[in-house]
Parts: C-alpha cells; sequence; structure tokens
C-alpha cells in the first residue's frame, strides 16, 4: 500500500520554504501501513500540475494533493486534477452558501472570485473546512484515492484527522507500528552498516534505516504487524541480533543523546565531571549543559585556547607544551589531570586538536584530535584524524569522540 | 530556462526529515536566473527514480539528482540515472584510487562495496568531492545538463559551488544579481519589520527578506539588474534608506556573523577576551572559537556550572553569592572581574541565568540572564527576561546578548 504526495504551489519552489504538511501526512499514513514512496512540489502549473498527478494516481493507491484551493486565478489545483482525470467540475450552492455565511460573520462581503472554491470535481465527496474557506474533496478513481487539501498547516490537519483518517481506517486493515531507535558511536556509517546489514537485510519488516550525524549514528528499526505483541517480538528479535554485533557501540535504545546517557550514569554514580577543551571551545561543555539538571553532575569546564591558559588554569606543564606541542598525547593528559586536580572533580575529560581550516603553525596536521580521561586510578589518551579541514565537522566529531570515550568509561 | 531538482532517498519520505539540500540549490539557480519549477522526493526505487529523472529532463534544462550516491545496495542514483539516459556505466579507476586514498589516511581497509562509487556513466564529466567519497557527475543530455550530486549539504555544497557554479555561469546569460545583507542585534523581529517594512515596500526590486533566529536579525536584499553597476546603485540607495532608520542596531553588513565583527574589533585593537559562563554553558565560547584563528585575541573561557565553582575558579565572594543569588547582577559582575583578575585578560564577558525549563530552586525566573562586562576602567552589567522556558532559545538569546553587548562597547 503506497502513497505519493504533492504539494502546490509555486511559493514552495522559492529558497526558503520547504513544504511541512508532508511531514504530518507522511505520519498518519505511516500509522496505517501506507508507506509514502514519492513527495512532489509542483508550481502554480495547470499542464505541469496535471501530468503529475495522472503519474502519481498511475503508481499508487492514495494521492494526497494539498494547497492551490484558494480563490485566485493562481490556484490551479481543482482545475489539474479535473483535467488529470477527466472529469467535470460542477458548482456546488451549499460550499457557496458556507463561505458566504463565513465572510457575513467577518462582515465582509464575500469577492466573486471566492465562487471558484465552490467547484467540486464530478463524483467527489466533499471534506468540509472547519478552519477556512477552501473544502477538500476525496475522490475514488480506479481502486485508489485522491484527497484534495487546503495548503495552510492547520486547515490540513484538521481536514484530514477529521474526514480522512476515518475514511481511511475504513478501508485499510489494522496495523500496529512499534519503533526501536537504536544510538550508536564510535564507527563511521559505512562500518556500521557492513556489520549489521548482513541482519537487516534478511527482514523487510520491520524496515531498517541508518542515519549519520557529525559522528553520531542511529539504527531505526520499524515493525508493523496486525497485532502489538507480534511487533515487539519482531524487534526484540531483530534488535538482538544486532545487539550481538555491536555490543557497547550502542549507548542508548530509546532515543536518548549521547550526552544524557553520559549524564545518567554520572548521577547513579554520584560521580561529577569537569572539561577542559581547547579544540572544541566550549563546545564539549555547551553539549554536556544542554541536557536539563546537568548540573547535578557537571561542575564546569576550562575553555583554555592559548598556551598560557592551559599553563595558568590547568597546570599544564611549560615543557609539555613545548616538547611535544598544544595538540598532543601528552597535552591532553596533562589537561585532563590539571582540570581534575583544580576542581576536585571525579572524572576530567580533556580535547586538544587542531580544528582547521589550517594549521596556524601548529605541529600537528588538521582534523587530528587527542582526548584525555581522566578518572579514578588513572588517565589515559586516544586520538584520531579525521580527513577533512572542515572546522564545524572536526569540532564536533571531537565532541562526540570525547563523549563517547567517557561513556565506555562509566561502564566499566 | 528552468530546472526540476529530484532528492533521493526513503529516509527523506520519513515523517522527520525534510529535504533541505534543495534550498540551497534553488538560491544557487535563482541567482543564476533559473527558476526551479518542480522538486521531487524519490524513495530508493530504481524504476521510479529512472521515470523521474526521464520526465524531469524533457520538462527542464536543469535536472539536479541528489544523494543516493553512496557505496550501499539502496544508493541506486547512478544505476537509476544511467536506466533513464540508457548509458552505460563504466569503472573509472582513478575514483576508486581516491577512496581508497581516503580510507588509508583513516588507517582502514577500503570495504569491497565502495567500489560502487566509482561508476561513472558514459560521457559523463566527474565532478571531484573534497569532502566525502562520493564523486558527482555532470552529464550533457539533449541541449539540457543533468547533475548528480551527493546527499550530505556539506559535501553538496561544495561541489554545487567549486563545480557545478563555473560551468553553469559559462553556459548561462549573464545576470547581475547583488545582495546586500544586514545583520541586526538588539531589537525583536517585529520591532525591525516596522522600522524597515515602510521602506522595503515601496520596491519590487531589490527584494526584501527579514530572517530571525535566536535572536539574531537580518536583512536580505536582493537586486537584479542588467548589470552591476545597476544593481549596486539600486542597493546603495535602498541600503542607505535602511541605514538611516537602523543605525548602530546594523552590526554587519558583509554577512558576518556577530562573533567575527567582535573577533576583528579585538584583534585591531590588540585586546584579548576571555569568558565566564554559567547559563550558556560554554555555547558563547564555542560561538567565539567557530571563528578561525579566534585563539589570536581569545584566551579561554571558564564554565562555571556549580557556585563552588564559581568561588575557586573565578573568585566569587561567597556572600555574593549567598545574599543576591546565582544569577544577579552582582554574581555576573563578581564572574567578569574575576575571569579578568585571573587571566590578565583586557575584556571579559560573563553570562549567569536562568535557562530553565524549571528553576531548580533558584530565586531568579527561568528567562532571567545577567550579563556582566568588564573592561578597561569598568565592569557593568545588564539584565534580559525573556519570556520563553525553552531552554535552547534562552541559551541562544544570552550568548547573542553578551555578544552584542560586548561589540557596542568595543564601539565606544
Amino acid at each position: 500500500m503506497n502513497a505519493e504526495i504533492i504539494a502546490v504551489g509555486s511559493e514552495m519552489l522559492t529558497h526558503k520554504r520547504v513544504d511541512t504538511n508532508s511531514l504530518f501526512v507522511t505520519e498518519q499514513l505511516n500509522n496505517l501501513g501506507v508507506e509514502v514512496t514519492a513527495k512532489h512540489v509542483i508550481g502554480d502549473d495547470l499542464e505541469r500540475l496535471a501530468g503529475t498527478v495522472r503519474r502519481a494516481l498511475g503508481s499508487a493507491q492514495f494521492v494526497i494533493v494539498s494547497g492551490g484551493l484558494g480563490p485566485t486565478e493562481d490556484d490551479l489545483t481543482r482545475d489539474a486534477v479535473a483535467m488529470a482525470l477527466d472529469r467535470r467540475q460542477v458548482f456546488n450552492p451549499a460550499i457557496n452558501e458556507g463561505i458566504e455565511q463565513r465572510f457575513r460573520t467577518m462582515n465582509r462581503p464575500m469577492p466573486e472570485i471566492n465562487r471558484r472554491q465552490a467547484m467540486v470535481i464530478e463524483g467527489a465527496h466533499v471534506l468540509s473546512n472547519d478552519r477556512g474557506t477552501a473544502p477538500g474533496q476525496w475522490i475514488e478513481e480506479g481502486g485508489g484515492v485522491l484527497m484534495i487539501l487546503p495548503g495552510p498547516p492547520h486547515e490540513l490537519k484538521s481536514m484530514f484527522t477529521r474526514q480522512c483518517l476515518p475514511r481511511l481506517q475504513r478501508i485499510l486493515p489494522p496495523l500496529a507500528i512499534r519503533t526501536l531507535e537504536l544510538r550508536i558511536a564510535g564507527m563511521s556509517e559505512s562500518e556500521l552498516d557492513q556489520a549489521i546489514a548482513p541482519i537487516y537485510k534478511q527482514y523487510e519488516n520491520p524496515v531498517t534505516t541508518v542515519l549519520a550525524h557529525n559522528g553520531d549514528m542511529q539504527v531505526h528499526l520499524r515493525a508493523r504487524c496486525p497485532s502489538e505483541v507480534e511487533a515487539i517480538a519482531l524487534l526484540a528479535e531483530v534488535g538482538g541480533k544486532i545487539d550481538v554485533v555491536l555490543g557497547d557501540r550502542i549507548y542508548s535504545r530509546n532515543g536518548d543523546p549521547l550526552e544524557a546517557v553520559v549524564g545518567r550514569k554520572l548521577a547513579n554514580l554520584h560521580a561529577t565531571l569537569v572539561v577542559a577543551e581547547s579544540a572544541t571551545g566550549g563546545g564539549l561543555a555547551e553539549r554536556i549543559t544542554s541536557v536539563p539538571g546537568s548540573s547535578a553532575w557537571f561542575l564546569g569546564g576550562f575553555v583554555t585556547y592559548t598556551k598560557r591558559m592551559k599553563i595558568d588554569l590547568l597546570g599544564v606543564p611549560a615543557e609539555i607544551l613545548e616538547q611535544f606541542g598544544t595538540v598532543s598525547a601528552e597535552t591532553a593528559e596533562a589537561m585532563a589531570i590539571g582540570a581534575r586536580r583544580r576542581t576536585g572533580s571525579v572524572w576530567a575529560v580533556s580535547v586538544t586538536g587542531n580544528a582547521g581550516p589550517t594549521t596556524d603553525g601548529e605541529q600537528a596536521p588538521v582534523g587530528m584530535v587527542h582526548v584525555g580521561i581522566s578518572g579514578p586510578g588513572e588517565t589515559k589518551t586516544y586520538h584520531r584524524h579525521w580527513p577533512t579541514s572542515d572546522r564545524v565537522r572536526v569540532r564536533a566529531f571531537a565532541a562526540q569522540m570525547a563523549l563517547d570515550l567517557l561513556n565506555r568509561k562509566l561502564s566499566q
């Protein structure tokens, strides 16, 4: 069972607007077991729109067209759909009376052009609009259904929920949808995919999606079954197999971000954390403190952006900076130890690296990052070199790496 | 001259993701005088994608396909375009070597599946990817051009700017588009619009857009004229009128963000800056250090997320915290003075506030922020109370406020 969504309006083709109605419609359809297989945004162009509608009806059981139902000449959806279906349009006096009524409520006369909104495609069921003037239409054609909905999101949502949803539920078989959201750190997208593709490819249900953003990976499993029990059992089966392969690379199973997972572990241990940042420049602390209530376990941090600050605030020995350079395991180690010592924190994490875009006379190459983790008993350092001079990405990767390493330490 | 944009990937058909690449591509094409007449999002489905590509080529001079160039079986863009154009694909050893090289840099073997990324459609010009493994392709077909670009936005943007733009400029007739980008701080979006709408509404050209994001306001003027001289003169005329109304609320006229403007002023003054953050939790330092080369004037910062840290790291007197509370003008003042004293910096900026979502037993209401600015001669404090408990927004507003205040001080 699949659907295509068509958003109509030239304003949706500018560089500042995205169609968001389709997100709502997609979620609603997915919950009914209907997949969206294509989305289109078409400008105010009769032929192009009619062609798109015709093709969509040829390849999807459900076609949802939103927008272009206003009273002006630019509003071509009704005409385009009539053309695509080769049906006439009929003036509907009841709709016209309703629109006139709305205008009377506002103490204004109905402009003549609004009569266009009372035109209904032959054979369509009218979907009343409780939020605006333009009614929608539900049109059955060759075993499929085409829905015409208004463009303004609050009108569309209300109309879909009140009138399309009950009709669709009558047509479609019952379906339980459950999702499992795994979050993974410490591997690249292709490493992750290579590891789990042999598992998820065996299943058409659940549907598996792998998402990657600045070193943070997510695997979404979405099971659709006739009953909830079956959906949960299916997720447990496939999720369990992925668990075996990924092990502690999975840091969260409920959608929590890494900083929240780390925070909960620290809180459970009654432990505290400080950070000492160079390359990430405050970004690591910012991520940690984005968690509400983080003051319960996060004491604070040092952003030491010069050698002098590393020496003065963290007590990094000048000789270490001279001998090994600012971006080195030795400096990362001394930063973490210093941050811990100066604050009395149980844990300290340090980050030093070269985020680029240029080396700034620094010895270490762009993209090189060292992380130090200092805790009860020992201090360890780690390094990675990302092949990019994209400052934003190196900084984001580095913060992710630091949180991932701390999270593993806290799990030991 | 028109274009269609096709975004590929089933993940773009979920209810959580929108395609934003098309906004960037649309802006670039509009700048060249090319209108976008349709956009499509197509899942990982070979036939459907090939059909969409074929039809787009039939109705637009330029077709831009983004995404689906990864190494996995799901990545079908190359195959679909080859099918649509009825052309073969050829293995390109140079691309393969480049991908292998990237993996070597990361000290990892290239997975076998990445070889797929070295397949090139017959007759295509390869567009190299300086941010990732997947190369793009530029394919001329029947008087039109089809461009295949990678899905990750930073890869797509870099490739389009470096390689598609110059090629398009050679093909298309000259159109002088000049923009003036004013950045404004210290007023709300509605205050700004009320101030300048009487001016910009008089002009259809340039087109004026007002953008607001977390307290940072931008006014974009975009003039399109047959010649550069005319475009510049038009911008000078309208920009001049806006200047008169906004005065020093405008902090930048070249698109530079506030942190870059502050940085340049500090560099010119040979002055240095430190920050002492509580509510913003590192976000202020993160913004400041997002400017490449900021180590020339930014010494570093303190993230003091507990009273103890404010006392120990910044020397805030315990009595001040007790008497006035953590979120107070007195604490902001003591934090700024302490940060300056402990580092020898010329300037220090402090932020303390309650970012919410709850008060955490703090006396100050959610949304209350105090900023301290300490420099040669004096220390001043400022406060604002935003009527929101949105943690992300309060933190962003607070960082913006601190930078805006410092910027004004540096201009005096």
